[in-house]
């Protein structure tokens, strides 16, 4: 049996009506949970169908990916909300999908906030106990998703949920442990090789190097394949295979 | 003990942001189960929460109250929907009440589909199957109310889930059992005594009395009073006393 | 200077925020007048900008393509819509396009309703009469481009507007000059040489060869290419050459 | 004739399908300017229609009150948005309201923008920028309205369009001239015979007494009516009444 075990998350479900979005079909065979957009950022009740029981179909773990309310923006705005709208638009998402899990008879996994949302509630205290507090509320058994390091991870543990740590093995971090910003040059890993290299290096030695050159310690439960990267079927398909080489095992977090 | 029972439902929680509509707190005292809407054609996620908390606190069952997507015409518009996608737009929409629900704690009970939705499904058979199956694969426990002798009402007890026949104190019946339509004089009944009598009918002797002067035999299960209606209060008081003087127990279907 | 002349229209700037449609860029060379989603069912502020000035950079004339309120059905939906519902959101929609087309410095040329609610007031008098009002109070000098032979045209007609009457080269026509529904074989001409062949015909002899074999009298002033079609830029390159070679001017409506 | 004039604005028109708000009928006898909402945080087509024609059949100047993409938040709520989407989404609102004054044969005075949106505006002057230059190149004719002092007003004024300065009767000011924010003490003035004496000395003495007991100096074009303050109507009316009383006329900018 292997010592190690991460694993792999990817966004899908992003089309909306007669638009489509991402290759979901060609990167759930790479993937091990699913972060499905709930209609609000992107997705629609049809779509969410369709995801679902193509992500059952597949073994692949079923998580709520809950976004702020502004599809012409995709969720990539922030927005000046409260945690009270926060936790409302977050327990209505979770539900939404929860009720396709049901009717796909598949369990519901996890929750991983979207875009804005999950960057506001990545630095923010209250916003991400209001996240936290949904997701106890909807489900306690479910998993909270948040980026590693952050208070989304410590407010998900403070509510005595399951929490999985995510890092990005496509993209470059700072000495403290921050990602660069995406304007920076190297900001953004496009070398399938070298993401999958630093994820390895994150799963097996705890660490990430920074655009200092020094090493970074980081915990990562998941690792997040960006879906709507060009490149994003070569790099799954690489990571999971260097990965999987190496003897790490890819599972969903909470899996057996 | 009363030998006789019979529900009475509200349309509730049809604000949508700033805007507000209903007397949802002056309603609650005098009914049983409250439809509440799920955002689609009114309601959203904050309304939502109050909503199922009000009702809760005053022991009102709790129901989802799903419609067409369309909340500038307010769900009453009929449009050209496949079964496919009423049973999808179900599932969300009763998935999310589900989450508010779970986060309130306190159970699901109902579904009663809104607006030109309910009509729909209560004329056609394949449109009743589609909601019949949405509210059977989200969670089979749930009650499904329908206009009482239509298809909704057949296609639900086809797929095995209890059922609600649903009638209306306030509103003409046909020597047919349909309901007069709105646009007739003498369709819309707007004293609370005579409604209620009408009620009292139903439910003690199974009839109600028609346009054409006979009596349709008619099974209430639940009786509908129409939150919109300027004298709703008054109606639902009167509605209420009236059954209760003369011995009919006021519950929620599945309640002990 | 040719006999002939016919304008070639094709739907525009059909994308949602992050969602992309068409191929407006290589189909702009082959058209004459370019209809732009106005926020209904497709596009946004910002893809009408855009859109709006693509066209005009090509010397493509801009119209509005007003839609049903139905984005996640794309407008292809029937709805049950009153006469002064239709009006206002058309008012709205070429309003929304006038503001676009006047910051751009370019004349707004024409209307051509979409999806349902071209094939709505196609069939029903009141409708296209409401169309004809919406297009005429905003702007008297706007050409409506309608179903040939359809009431859209006659009430366009009767509003006192410019009217262009619109056939399909890419589509088989019934004995009545009705189009074969979709669903049927033989519905949809894929060959882009025969869908030339036939518009050439509806340009120059006047008609088009029916399902029955019979021709069928067709007055063409603009013919569609649909723009979603996979073949889409196939099939409007080969009409403009074969077009053009037969000594057909291509050129909008009201052009000189 | 009179030596001083002002202009009263309030907000109308931000209804929403089944959904009221606002007095306007009672509150068109009082004021010269209507700020029409334009579809993206209230109002839509039909009731632009409707309060459109109100306000023309009462002589009240028509504008524009364009606001952030945010329906369920009121526009009230600051999003991240770019000054290219600013623009866009200002220009898409200026023409659907153009559109339905173009309608009803009556010409569009002004440009006001909403909530989030306006208070933006007055403190960025990239975004300022973005909404002076949407307002000018959808009609350079239409009178821009902004906060007294802020870079609205000058950025209005760089683009070479009209400008008329806000000021609010019912709002304290600061000594530097801001406005008390809305959650200190006596930040709003309730009682509308003192809302009208600080118009007064705005408009005749063009000062406005702040929280300090100072004066500070202000250049006041147009006063402000809460159309959502309980005390609308009644303010509305003290505040025109104690106006023309001291001599001054209410006509909207740019009018004889």
């Amino acid at each position: 049996m292997s010592r190690w075990r991460v694993d792999i998350n990817c966004d899908m479900g992003e089309g909306y009506g007669v638009w489509q979005l991402g290759e979901d079909e060609a990167l759930l065979p790479h993937i091990s949970s699913a972060n499905i957009a709930c209609g609000f950022h992107a997705g629609d009740a049809s779509v969410m169908r369709r995801t679902v029981r193509a992500a059952a179909a597949r073994g692949v773990a079923i998580g709520a990916h809950p976004g702020l309310p502004d599809r012409a923006g995709f969720g990539r705005r922030r927005m000046q909300v409260t945690p009270e709208e926060i936790y409302d638009i977050c327990v209505y998402q979770i539900g939404a999908l929860l009720g396709h899990a049901r009717a796909a008879g598949v369990p519901l996994a996890h929750v991983k906030p979207h875009g804005a949302l999950y960057n506001m509630a990545a630095a923010d205290r209250a916003l991400a106990a209001a996240v936290a507090a949904a997701v106890h509320d909807v489900d306690n058994a479910l998993t909270l998703f948040g980026l590693a390091g952050s208070v989304l991870v410590s407010e998900g543990e403070r509510a005595g949920l399951l929490v999985a740590a995510e890092a990005f093995a496509d993209r470059a971090y700072e000495p403290d442990g921050s990602l660069t910003p995406r304007d920076r040059p190297g900001a953004v890993i496009a070398d399938p090789a070298a993401a999958a290299d630093r994820a390895l290096r994150m799963v097996v030695d705890g660490v990430v190097a920074t655009s200092a050159g020094t090493d970074f310690d980081l915990v990562a439960d998941t690792i997040c394949v960006h879906g709507d990267s060009p490149h994003a079927v070569r790099i799954a398909r690489k990571l999971r295979a260097v990965l999987e080489s190496a003897g790490v095992r890819i599972a969903a977090p909470g899996q057996p």
